[in-house]
């Protein structure tokens, strides 16, 4: 596994002081997910933003390890080419299984361009349901058309 | 490419008639990503709904061949191990990048399990955004816990 | 091989304990296989169950390296893409061999829908046969039917 | 898709017809799954059984063609290394899950050696359930010892 | 060789009119680079700029075909994984040996963020050299920053 | 990830140092994207320049192991076959989309050949645009004709 | 490379005592060839082999790590995909060139059915010839049929 | 499946006639592995070989086609890089567990060279066994001493 | 196979004509690998040089179809990722084994550069040899050093 | 990199002393290429030449550890499947794009058979050219023709 031993630190350190990801993502006025991506080692901090988090979560005695880690640009990505964990391969199954139909209505209602997975965000959600409660994931990216030149 | 050469009659009756998934997905009380994978081989329609369907595309003389494609089981999943087409890549992108986190924040609220990609549904909607338009996709699909025996 | 230190340390005291999954699954009210599963980092025990597992395998001294190992989150799935060992090919066999066979038994009996793989239960057992005894496997996943939108 | 034109063709049939793999097997005293493996060219019937088949489906037009396909020694496997349909897949993850751990446990019961998937039968059952039905699975394989010289 | 037939005939006759890239490309007022893109359906006309080239190129009694692929949303990306043509390699090696490099100094003079590819340009060039010719290739991307949500 | 430590304490004296690849490249009469390349060691510098380099990063005590890393021969080539960064996958959407249309234009212009990806320099600066600010990338490679014998 | 520290000491230690393959498995009335894979960790002793073997290279100071290796469950399989070892390829390539004809002969002789790989054996000889010594191989496996049912 | 078109005629046709490989090939002198690998056009008749072929299976009509197939230089390897059969399989499994101690006996025997797959035979026979009868397998390859220089 | 058919055809009619690629490469002032690699599409000729070869070959009926072929930029490389082919594999052995010695020794003599594949020739010859005769294989490619800018 | 670290060792000490893979290999009577492939561990020395090369590098007191590597089987082959250093990767290239052609020159002149890269030597030559200098790659290996039985 590629996750790194800071993340592994990070996440021992949330689970011990009972934090959930949006306590900590309020802190810096961060979203949950944004706050989890960047546990992960995908989003990349302020100086004064990794201070909170660290000061938070009792790391201090390691500040000069995670800070770093924190704020530095992320080198992106993190499973191998097909993930194994089920929760993750079901997004790869929903790319497999439902990606050109969703290719062909974006293209419908927007022309030849694409959705950004950069200036992109993402929430998650419980939807009740008596049937059994849904897991509710709202992605946002702007769409950027084709250039033409 | 594996798109199926009925897949693409299918389309190219589409364009020439004007129709949009949502006009199509109307015919028979479903959403438009639906019927996008209808269309694209990646999902199941009775007998009745592939006739409406056929009829409405004006491709009554290819029936035969239509309609059993729509009311069969498909073989899901189309398209290589990495895709590259680029909008269908970013879905691949937000799973590398936003995997973990994704998962973290889940068991998070949910615990041990998977939001499930069967009993799941798609919606995309435009939204307006004087930075230039956003593309949202809602996903929702229902909370699996892993069993324990 | 990337199987966890943790887990070769719970293998080698219970090789030393002389002590089945069974035995081990007793303790805390679960089958051998879901035992052996937790056993391997691929499921996810309480606290209190962890602690008693620890405890029979006479590894309190390590315990605070290993009841997180038994109550974290698991990443799951451990091989390569194609497993080498020949017990776990055959596996990967079955599916390569009677995949579309098993495929449309289900979907001829149930409809469009899959076996699930995370509300699911497996039990091993020995089958007496005078021409050699027999592995009797035995895999009960709840049916869920692709949702229509 | 790698699944044979002779095996759509008897698939098309069988649905035409009205029969089920259960239907098809009793002719021959086979079961189901051994049945479906048979159709999608993974298993070999003896000649008189393939006659018996192609007869019950109205197919003896193009007996010279299917009656080969059904006797020939199988080049077995379909589909890619992994796979994308859903259904199929989640025998993978079962593998990529619970490999080890069902290793473990068959080693712990039979000791070193494997279930073999060549001495094999496997049977799907419907498990009826007040939330929601399950499917039942149940394979059978030979204990093959690891021979020692 | 997944390259289109019908981008196999528009190149042919392009070699028989002896037009160049550029020739094509100022009938509708495009670059050479978006050009031959659009020949090898990775990028889309409107109808009225494919009627434009079908008609320069004398393949009128072909446009039934043509005008469909120059006009439709194109499935982008053509070759395997790593490609084995020199040419087209070179580029993948650049980003084997100058990604990071370049990731580098993207990052320090914008930020955490990355160069479009969407929305973004190619020329080349004819750079004369006294120790031979050199291949100039100017590339443009829109810089987007990752959002922080 | 393959990136070398040396490289990651290469990366954070210039960030103490507040230092940029264009400070660094300056010392040694180089271009920025040169030096990044140095520091990712895919390129090699003389001893006189890794000296000033070491020196000016504060690194003297590190000299006998940063000095060799510098300026041997570099095993060149860092990232997986297919780059999950999101920055670096850029190029390679651009090779996958852009490349036959390229290698199109480069054979019209120059004939049989390649651009050298090895007496080749790149190139990046900052493009003032009112619709957003855009990263520009100047490649220039030697054209290099097939050889015929 | 995956091959074992503990394969490695064993190799030194019999190269250092000048003992053969032979010589070892003689100890335990066993083959040249179980014996090297016994110290590949591809085999499995009982704890009384695996103590004879340690003795004899005098190991005994290690044992504790050692007997267990020697007396595990193995995890088997070692290499890449495809094997880079010139030697070790060699037998890949016969599966390439040589797996369907006799696949073809074993049918023909035998049936649908396999030669087993783990009630398996396998002797190295030297082969005496004016024109170069060959190297012979001899496999034996239990045919196993194709269970019907 | 790469299966060659004519190998699939000529296995029809020696089918039918009801010949083995044993009297094709003592029609021209040669083993019925080697006859089978000149089937699936792995090795290389003279003319006069294939006439004698095509005129016993009754193929005379085809000649212009199978002889020159069957006199050809081979494009040798035809399956994909982990064989899905599970009899082709099993050579592959074999080279997985077994590959190294085979590399380590045949050193000890030989030294620094491998055992040709190119000055090579192969031999199957049927062995008796009261258990169940085996496949026995003899494999002879020239030793080659990796040259020095 | 990807080999094209109209290099099927040319190989074809050499074979009839009992002509050498020495033969074929002497109409036209060239070496015979260069002619060879021609005839698979890995080099371009022009015109003249087209047509001297068609008409040699007796091939004049097709030259509309050949010509072109013959003329045009090629799509360089042909096989799969590791070749199968035994004779083609050496070469992927020789730069497995001899890849970084090869390396080493060119930086020693040249300093950081490549030899290059492009502005490359290559020769066969036969060396008579006692022990038997040997392939003799001469590669000649400029040395280009990597430019530092 | 999978390099030994005593490759690395041998290398700097090389370095430091200022001496060739000539001079080494000088010592021991072999050629500089061979010499380069003992030290990164794809050759096998014996104990005495292992000695003199130590003993000149001024490695004695690391002998323990690098004799054994010198003079053990080499377990041979290093990269990744494609080599990304563009030195290696050009052996790659010229297999992809000279592999036919070589293939059928060779069986033009020998038959069917193979150049062998085991019986099999290279040598590296400096070319001077006005144009600018050359690499010469000379490669000797033994034809092997295929045996017929």
């Amino acid at each position: 596994m590629e996750i790194s031993g800071i993340t592994e630190a990070l996440l021992k350190a949330k689970e011990e002081k009972g934090l959930s990801f949006s306590d900590l993502g309020g802190l810096v006025g961060r979203s949950e997910v944004w706050t989890a991506a960047l546990v992960y080692g995908q989003a990349q901090a302020t100086a004064d933003e990794a201070a909170k988090i660290v000061s938070k979560l009792g790391l201090k005695r390691d500040r000069d390890e995670i800070v770093p880690f924190l704020t530095a640009f992320p080198n992106k990505g993190l499973g191998p080419v097909v993930p194994t964990d089920p929760l993750i391969y079901r997004i790869y199954e929903i790319m497999q299984v439902y990606g050109y139909p969703l290719k062909a209505v974006i293209h419908e209602k927007f022309g030849d361009g694409i959705m950004s997975a950069v200036d992109f965000t993402m929430e998650v959600e419980r939807e009740a349901d008596p049937k059994g409660d849904r897991v509710k994931v709202t992605m946002s990216g702007k769409y950027l058309p084709y250039k033409i030149w």
